[in-house]
């Protein structure tokens, strides 16, 4: 009599998770098709880079972005959707760099630099010195105070092609670009040129982001990119006479901070309304190109998470956000406004989900979490494989979301292609016309059926039974 | 004292194992390296475009793409280079072609279209006629002579956007393409227009082969395909109004076949000379692009393969060879050519690998060979994964390997990443720009990885003791 009441208990969860998985496979492959045959990323996305452009945090685009991203929200009957106000961080870069080699008085020869986020512009007249070149602070430390003063230090440590992943090229490398200008100001540098974070040769500079760290403000010295092609120029140039100098001028400026906004919709959860999944992407951009990669993509596909959703009939247990978030480039104010009204709320964010990696074709997640999270993650790997999804590893996931972590919920980030991301990272190439409609929709599915398999079987799926429902 | 040397014996096995896999490790990580920092492929590719361009079967630059391959083969320090001779068929564009949708007398909608390769030309004052729209073969039928004759049928069956390989959607639409004319001409069509097979909306016709099967001559009719934006025009257009017009002139010829090559390049082996492994990628190309995707790219990685196992301290035990095929798009004369000759001298081919899929980022293989081998290579597939190369299946392998097939080699096709691939197959824009360098020497060094295992370990590793050295 036992063993048959155990075998009808095996049977009956035998059943259950056979027929929960061939629900999944059908869910998902519904996920997918309507993102490939009815998708809207692609189409707000070319709204996003083209009506509107490159979207700097404080920027007149990036205001007249909130604006077009609440608006489409609004249209997709969600549950509520509310502007989130933080004040950001707005730097300017006024008008276009102009640089230089100049081999002797009047022989010059123009380079394409551009000034890196948060640097000062130049004097009026402009910066010009010789230069020192180096590829890390230690090389820098060691030729000290005594060589490096009064000239431009030039980073050149170029992405290294042999990692497979580009990412993992940039994180080596993007110091030079971060504090480079903190580091050489210690030993009375007067400016500095940094080669652009991109692993192909090309004209092209790449902004981002740099810091002063505690430096007073008469200690901050300009600091611009140069394109890959120039910086291989200037260097062998270099090699042959270290006397030649670098003129350059910005026009760049700091202003007060100004008040923008993360764009939040919700579709609110019918079973535990007080557990949060959370899908975003960064609302603002560099100003050189459109944005459409970094973070256009990941914008239009988070929005589309919720669209999908609804379209592929899924009504979920838990509430599904979308948070579109301000000022990931140049300060991170949305993400950690995000999560200190969050926990000021005590909302519970179960898991969170960043797009953040180009539009590219996804291959899968890392994931920041514990053990039975990631365990339970790779259970649900096959149900990928239709998909060509294969990459679940652990890892970072995204910036915005970085501030929601705690023990026990889960962190994520979707994982494109990398091969040509940095070919467009913060330079002017990073254009509608780069992204392709099917990669980034699958990208958008891709996240789609990764929030449902969470909405539907939770985070800690073992309390489920404990939770309060509403 | 048994027990003993079983511990042993065993312990010899796993310690060879490990370090095998060690060692297989550490030059698959040589070989990515040195794809990444001093790979060929793009600089022959570079050439290859740009310096050539387009390379059609009997066409001046197919000769020329013969001679430069030839001659950079030379300079790689091969055992052996040579040229086999093949009779090529030579079909010519002629002047580009011109057509319109006419909606009134004199008012006319000029449309892109290009001639299908192996299409003949329309008369010289080009083919006027009305419409008729049908999606498939038995639509086609139903409709019958009554509703066909006189006219010219426009196949206008898209590429299914939800089916996640590019490649597949691709064959589910193809046949109206190569077979429409034939298929059409039975019901008294006087001509054939063919949504071109793009899953993108854009301006621009893809060509590619076609046949009129057992036509007697005077009973071909032209065929062309349209671009995708003006076959959605045209579709529309016919809802409001069957009774428009459409016109088009094309001055294509089929000339008398010619003699070309492929070009052969050898490493022999130092163990099993007999046995051969061959990499390839055809040579010719359409003609409207350059053939960077396809397949310059197949052809510049397979010459890479053997560069790269000089370049990583790899002699073959196999005799490694690389096949330039010639005519893959409009004949598959070379590969014919070459599995006839192979047959005719007895040369054992165990391993034939193709690249004919774009050089976008390498995903796998596909791989047409029994269980034995297949599982052979599923236990290499850990090899792999640092590189991100995950994709391990059985399917079609490629056209010019193809005739090698016997019941105990495998044959294996690249499977790069294929969302992007139709967006140029066959069209102007399949040029060198759209090619990533990166992409392309992952899809080399990937190639080459997997000739290293073959040739280590052999197709059939369990008679490998009973082999014949040389």
């Amino acid at each position: 009599m036992f063993r048959l009441r155990l075998f009808i208990f095996l049977l009956v969860i035998l059943l259950s998770i056979s027929s929960n998985s061939q629900t999944d496979e059908k869910v998902i492959r519904e996920i997918y098709t309507q993102s490939l045959t009815n998708g809207k990323s692609y189409d707000w996305l070319n709204h996003l880079s083209n009506q509107i452009g490159g979207r700097l945090s404080g920027s007149l685009n990036a205001e007249k972005a909130v604006k077009y991203t609440k608006e489409e929200l609004d249209k997709l009957g969600l549950d509520k959707v509310w502007l989130q106000p933080v004040m950001v961080p707005k730097w300017v870069r006024g008008a276009k760099e102009f640089a230089y080699i100049e081999t002797a008085p009047g022989k010059t020869t123009p380079v394409n630099i551009c000034a890196l986020g948060g640097a000062v512009a130049t004097q009026a007249l402009g910066l010009k010195a010789n230069l020192v070149e180096v590829k890390n602070f230690e090389e820098l430390a060691s030729l000290g105070k005594d060589k490096i003063e009064g000239k431009i230090v030039f980073y050149n440590r170029p992405m290294q092609p042999h990692i497979i992943s580009a990412f993992e090229a940039y994180g080596g490398c993007v110091n030079q670009r971060y504090s480079g200008a903190f580091e050489a100001a210690k030993y009375g540098a007067v400016g500095v040129i940094v080669r652009s974070m991109n692993l192909r040769l090309d004209n092209l500079p790449h902004t981002g982001s740099m810091t002063y760290g505690n430096l007073p403000i008469n200690k901050r010295i300009p600091s611009a990119a140069i394109s890959t092609n120039d910086a291989e120029l200037l260097s062998s140039m270099l090699k042959l006479d270290k006397s030649i100098k670098f003129y350059f001028k910005q026009n760049c400026k700091q202003l007060k901070d100004v008040l923008s906004y993360n764009v939040v919709g919700e579709i609110t959860g019918s079973e535990f309304p007080n557990e949060y999944i959370i899908v975003g992407g960064h609302l603002d951009s560099w100003d050189l190109g459109d944005g459409s990669h970094d973070d256009g993509a990941g914008v239009v596909q988070s929005m589309d998470v919720l669209r999908l959703l609804k379209a592929s009939g899924i009504k979920p247990k838990r509430s599904i956000r979308v948070v579109l978030f301000m000022n990931e480039e140049n300060g991170l104010r949305g993400g950690n406004k995000y999560a200190e009204v969050a926990k000021q709320k005590g909302e519970n964010h179960v898991f969170a989900l960043e797009s953040d990696a180009g539009g590219f074709t996804p291959r899968g997640f890392s994931f920041d979490c514990n053990d039975a999270s990631f365990n339970q993650v790779l259970s649900w790997k096959p149900l990928f494989k239709p998909y060509l999804i294969h990459y679940f590893e652990r890892g970072a996931s995204g910036a915005d979301v970085g501030p929601l972590k705690n023990k026990t919920n889960v962190l994520a980030g979707l994982r494109p292609d990398s091969q040509r991301y940095f070919d467009h990272h913060h330079a002017a190439n990073d254009t509608f016309e780069h992204v392709n409609k099917r990669e980034l929709e699958l990208g958008a599915a891709t996240m789609t059926a990764l929030v449902y398999l969470f909405d539907k079987y939770g985070v800690n799926p073992i309390s489920n039974n404990k939770r309060i429902k509403k």
